[in-house]
């Protein structure tokens, strides 16, 4: 599972004083890639390579708040991957107590980048598929 | 259940060229915000009455993609409400050809602005709070 | 000159509890695209032409504060227009007591869709360039 | 002078696939706000002795663009302080071919956090002010 961390920036929080609901898909969006690219598939690359990973589903549960001034942490796990489909899960905690402030999950499709039709990143991109294989892999070890 | 509409916004698109995924979560505040301004229960009059309400879970499914150039509307319902929490379903449409872009879901609480410890909306604020059931009633009619 | 108009919505605050310094830009877009349409320069019709009209400089002036709560709008004027560039003028109040919350510019180049070099609005869309010089014939005229 | 560094992130670019204009004040933002730190006055520090210090002015020359997969440094520069108001320089450069991507400055005022009422900094947080003195004397040393 990979770990990807960063500061709170001030214009993320809202009139409550805490990261606004929404900036939680950024924050997922963001660990997400992260782990892709460790793992060797850059999403850059894959553009190149004319596909486009759209959001077919996303969940949160929100279980305490992040204020400006916390730094977080999120453990991202690649949880399903056939090609067709991913999901990954995620959860967020506070740098420091190691609090649990998010869980959550999203669905992913893989299409084409210019008709928007879903295709089988196997076939289209087998070599960064072989990498999205072992990081499921891998991610099952963990438990 | 309360029909709120509005252009998509150029800033709102990712480089897919389609209204961002994290969008639909302001896109879902907005359409809940207005529905209860609508049902009598202005959101700066409960803030001055000292009450917060978080979001605690949420949930979306992504249909299809809003692009620049599109209208969406919302339609939002209040299906559950007890004081302490409450639960809203949306479901966002293309305007002109009705297209279904994305359903979901958010669960939310009450807390005390200060403390940010869960309250009871009908003994803090009852005037309000029977505003909320009758629009809860309205809800289940229109099923 | 164009009036654009809408309420501050909950997200766009930070914690300091008033509109965040950089929706100011977005806001500023809103008005922008919104008085094009208005002349009948439809921006998705400008890119389907294979023109985008990027951001070369911006200038805010923050005045007073806008909440939650709040209706601005915005007052939108084309200042200079030759094909090349267009520099725009905006000022936005709140509704109600007219109060000034900020003033500001931004200019910009048209640039070729796919190599983003600049190009001549003129020569490229003549029928969408006339109506820009009628905007901005019509801009002086209200001085 | 302060470098400031971090990746683009994907929900930052818009349909023309750059980093929206927008996002440049947030990332001045993340920037100032790094630098104050690295001075030894950190921002949740100066809430907590009742000051906030909002934006009175931007401006923002856009020179080159950034994409998704491009890396940033910003190098900012305290330029005036005088304990009522301040002022910043920015200058945002690509990883890699340290291209000019964007040159900007913004302007800012201290006020109380319950009033908005403008103050001196020097005589509310003297310790704190006595650091923004040193970081502007070290800024004029660098030129």
């Amino acid at each position: 599972m990979d770990r990807y961390s960063r500061p709170v920036y001030f214009y993320e929080t809202d009139k409550m004083a805490i990261v606004h609901n929404a900036n939680y898909l950024r924050i997922f969006e963001e660990a997400r890639l992260h782990l892709m690219e460790q793992a060797g598939v850059s999403y850059p690359e894959v553009e190149r390579g004319g596909v486009l990973i759209p959001q077919t589903e996303a969940h949160i549960n929100y279980k305490n708040t992040l204020r400006y001034g916390d730094t977080f942490f999120v453990q991202v796990k690649l949880v399903f991957y056939n090609g067709i489909r991913m999901k990954l899960e995620y959860e967020i905690r506070r740098k420091g107590d190691e609090k649990l402030i998010a869980t959550g999950y999203t669905g992913h499709c893989f299409v084409d980048e210019n008709t928007h039709i879903p295709l089988n990143f196997r076939k289209k991109m087998p070599e960064e598929s072989a990498l999205m294989d072992q990081l499921l892999l891998e991610s099952g070890k963990q438990d």
